[in-house]
C-alpha cells in the first residue's frame, strides 16, 4: 500500500490528464493504468464556469482521488493561490507544488518550492513537491512535513527518464515519507527502473498521453511499476564484471 | 503469440531451471512465471538413470516445451552430440546451442556456433543459438536457417543488463525469426528494455534463481516482459533534449 | 584564459592538496599539474601556529592563487567565520563555499550554500561555492554575484565521474560567469568530458593524490583538461544512429 | 612505444585521411596530431596513373608508415586482392583488413575477416583487422597471428564513442598483441577513455576530419591518448558508492 497523509492506494501509478488525443482515450487510458490518483494543472481547470472541468468531462469523479499542481506560478505566493483554487473547485485532495524556475528546462526552483511547501503545510494541505534530485533538498522538504517527495527523472515531458539513479536512490534511503518519482519517465523499463530504486510510485503524463496508442501504454506502466515494485521486494542479483555459469560444472561428464 | 519453428507460445519468457534454493521454489518460481519453455544444460540430465531427471522432477512435463542447451561442448561436435543425448531423452523439443569460447566470461565462440547451428538444422533440430551480439554473425545465423537468434545481452549471470542497445536493435530490425535475449538481464527494467527495443522474448535463469525471493521474482519478470512488449506495441514518445509542458501553456489566465 | 573575478589563469585545472602519500609527492604532482590555482580545506590550516601550514610547506607560495574552502561548516554562519581565518592567514585570493548538508553523501546543502554565498559576497570576498547540480539553484547562485559556479559531478571522492551531463550542460549554458565542475571526477576522460560540455574548468583532488602514481596521474589531468577544451573548441562531430563511411563510394571502382 | 608488427611509434594515433575539407585542411590536421601511421582506403587511391594519389599529395610521405584498408571488400578474396593492390602502389607498410557485413550499419563481417587476415598472413602481410567486439572472435584474429587487433567502439562515422566497454576491457585482458579501437569515437573523452580501457592505441578519421576545426580537433585527439595512456598507466582511483573526504576530518577544531 501507498501511503500518502491520510491516504492510501493500491496502485503506485499517479497518472497526467493533459494531452491526450481525446477525451475518450484519456478515459480508457486513466482505467486501465488502475491508477487511484489523477494530476492536473489547476490552471486547465475551467474554475468560473458551474459545469464540470471539460477535460475530467469523462472521468467519474468518485473513483479517484485528485493531486491538481500549481503549475504556472513562479514563486511560493502564486503556488498558494493556485493550490487555494483548486481546494476551491472541490477537486483537491493533495496538492502538487510546482514552481518552475526555467523556461527552457521546466526544472524547479528549490528556494520557492521550499517556500511553498512551508506556506502550504501551514495551511493544512496533504502537500507533495515536484524537487530536482538535489539530496539536501529532498530531506529540507521532507523536514518541512511534506507527505511525499517527488524528485525528477529527467525534464518534464523529456522522456530521457532517469538519469541520475544515485541522487534517487539517496533520496529514497533518507526518506520516511513516500518518494514518487517524477517527470521524464519516458518508457516502461524508465518506470520499472524507478521502482527497482526502491521509489514507492511514479507520476507520469506524456509518456502515456503521448504514445501512439495511450491505452496500450497505460496498461504498459500499470505492469511495469508492478514489475519493478515486485522486484525491488525480491532483491535482485548482484552485478558482477565477470560470468557466472548458471548450472554447475559437475555432472558434464555424461558428454564425455 | 511467439512463434519459434512449429512452436507457438503466449509467453515471452522462456526460463532457466538451475540454481534455485531447492525444487519447491523452483517448481512454483516456474508456475508463477507462466513460462512455456523450460531450459537447462543437458549435462545436469540424470541421462542413464530410468527414473526423471532429478532437477525437474517437480516440474510437470506435459505443460512445457523443453529448451535443453549444449553447455559444455567446446566446439560444434560436441554440441551435435550433446543435443542428441538430450533428443534421446525425450525433453528436447528445440535446442539451444552454447559453445562457449572463453571460460572467464562464458562468451559464446562465433565459429563453431555457425558450425553447430548448421550441423543440428541439417540434423532436423529446431536450432536457437546463443551468440554474442555481432550483428553480421546473428544474420549467417538467421541465413543458416536458424530457427531464433538469442544474443547476450551482457555476461552469462553478470546481471549487469544490456550494455548494447544498438546492437540488439540492428539484430532485431534485420531478423526475420525471433529474437530472444539471452544471458545478463539482472532486474525486471533489463528485461522490459530488450522488450522495449523490439525482442521477440527473453530467455533468463539466474535473475531469478538468484533473487533473494525467486518466486516473486518470477513474477516481477512474467509482468515486466509483458509491460517491454506492450510498451513497444503503444509506441514510446521520442527523447527529447528539453521540457516539454504537459498542460498547454494557454488557460493559465485563471491563476492571474 | 581562464578570468574568475580579477584573477586570470592559463591553466583551467584547480588542484586540491589533500591526500597525497607525502608531500615531496604533492609538490611534485601540482608542479607537473601546471595549475595556478590551488584548492585546500581551512580546518587543515595550522592557523596558530607561526610558522607556514605544514601541508603546504614544499609548495613555492609565490607561485599560486588559492582558494580555501569551508569544509567543515554546517551552516551559512560557520562558512563565513571559517573564511575569515583564511583570510586572516593571507592564503586567501578566492573562498570556495562548501556546506555539506549530508554527511554520508558529502552533498551540499542549497539553502545555507546560497546565505553563506550572500554573506560571503557582502564582504567582498571572491566566491566560488560547490553546489549540486540543481539548474535553478546554480542561477540563483549567479544571481546572488558568485564569481564561479561549481557544480558537483559526483559525490566527493566518489571517481563516478559525470553522472548529470545534461544538468551540467543546462548550467553551462544559463551561465555568464565561469562554471568549474568540482567532485566526483575519477580519471581523464571525465575532466576532458567535462571540458567538452563546455565548463570553463575542472576542479579536483582524489582523483590525482589517491591514484597509484599521482604525477603521472596529475599530467593526465593537465593533458585531459586541454584536450576538452579544444574538443570544445574544435566542435565535436554529432552522434549517429548509424553508420557513415569515412571513404566516399565513388572510386570502389578499382577494385572490381 | 607501440610495437606493430616489425613497427614502433611513438604516437598511438593511427589517423585517416578521409573526408577533410581541403588538402591543406588535411596536412595541417595530420602534421599537428602528430601521428606517425596514416590509414586510407585503397579503392580511393588513384592507382594507374602515373601522378601520387590525389588525396595524399599534400603529404610528406616519408614521414609516415602507411595501414591502407580494404573497405570495399565483401569477402577475403576481394580484401585479399585490394591489399595487392596497396602493395603494389608501394604505399602499404600494413594492412587493415575492413570486410563490411552490412551496408546499413557498415559492421564487420566476422567470417571474412578471419578468412582474410589468414590469407594475409600467409602472404605475408602485416595485418591488423577491424572487427566487432566479439571477445572470442578476437582471440581468434590473435591466434591466426594478427599482428594487432582492432575492435570497433561502435559504427564507423557514429560518434558514439565506446558503446561496451566490457567487451573492449575482456579484449585487451585477453590480448598479446596490441589493440587498437577503431571506429565510432567521436570526441577527445571518448578517445581518452579506450585508452584508460588499456587499449594500445585508437585509429580515428570523422572525429577529426568532421570536426568544425579539424586542425584542432586533431590536437586534442593528440592530447587526449596521451592522456589516456598516462592515466592508464597512473592507475585510476576507484569508483566509490558513497563521497569520501579529500581531507581528513581530524583539525576540524579550528574552525569550532
Amino acid at each position: 500500500m501507498l501511503k500518502i497523509g491520510d491516504f492510501q492506494f493500491h496502485s503506485r501509478l499517479l497518472l497526467g490528464t493533459g494531452k491526450y488525443p481525446d477525451f475518450d482515450v484519456q478515459k480508457q487510458a486513466v482505467e486501465v493504468s488502475e491508477t487511484e490518483v489523477l494530476t492536473f494543472a489547476v490552471r486547465r481547470m475551467n474554475i468560473f464556469d458551474p459545469v464540470q472541468p471539460n477535460f475530467l468531462e469523462k472521468i467519474d469523479l468518485q473513483k479517484y482521488r485528485f493531486l491538481p499542481n500549481t503549475a504556472g506560478a513562479k514563486n511560493a505566493e502564486e503556488a498558494v493561490r493556485i493550490a487555494k483554487l483548486a481546494d476551491a473547485s472541490g477537486l483537491c485532495d493533495m496538492i502538487k507544488v510546482e514552481v518552475i524556475g526555467c523556461d527552457k528546462t521546466l526544472l524547479p526552483d528549490p528556494v520557492e518550492t521550499l517556500r511553498a511547501t512551508e506556506m502550504l503545510l501551514e495551511e493544512g494541505f496533504t502537500v507533495l513537491p515536484y524537487t530536482s534530485d538535489d539530496v539536501v533538498l529532498a530531506r529540507k522538504l521532507e523536514e518541512l512535513g511534506a507527505h511525499a517527495i517527488m524528485p525528477g527523472a529527467s525534464p518534464i515531458g523529456s522522456g530521457q527518464g532517469i538519469i541520475n539513479p544515485l541522487n534517487l536512490k539517496f533520496i529514497i534511503e533518507q526518506a520516511d515519507v513516500p518518494v514518487i518519482v517524477d517527470a521524464g519517465i519516458g518508457s516502461p523499463c524508465d518506470a520499472a527502473y524507478a521502482m527497482e530504486l526502491g521509489a514507492d510510485g511514479v507520476l507520469l503524463n506524456t509518456a502515456v498521453s503521448g504514445a501512439k496508442d495511450p491505452v496500450k501504454m497505460a496498461e504498459a506502466m500499470k505492469l511495469a511499476i508492478e514489475a519493478g515494485r515486485l522486484g525491488y521486494e525480491a532483491g535482485r542479483i548482484g552485478r558482477k564484471q565477470y560470468a557466472a555459469a548458471s548450472s554447475p560444472k559437475e555432472g558434464i561428464s555424461v558428454v564425455e
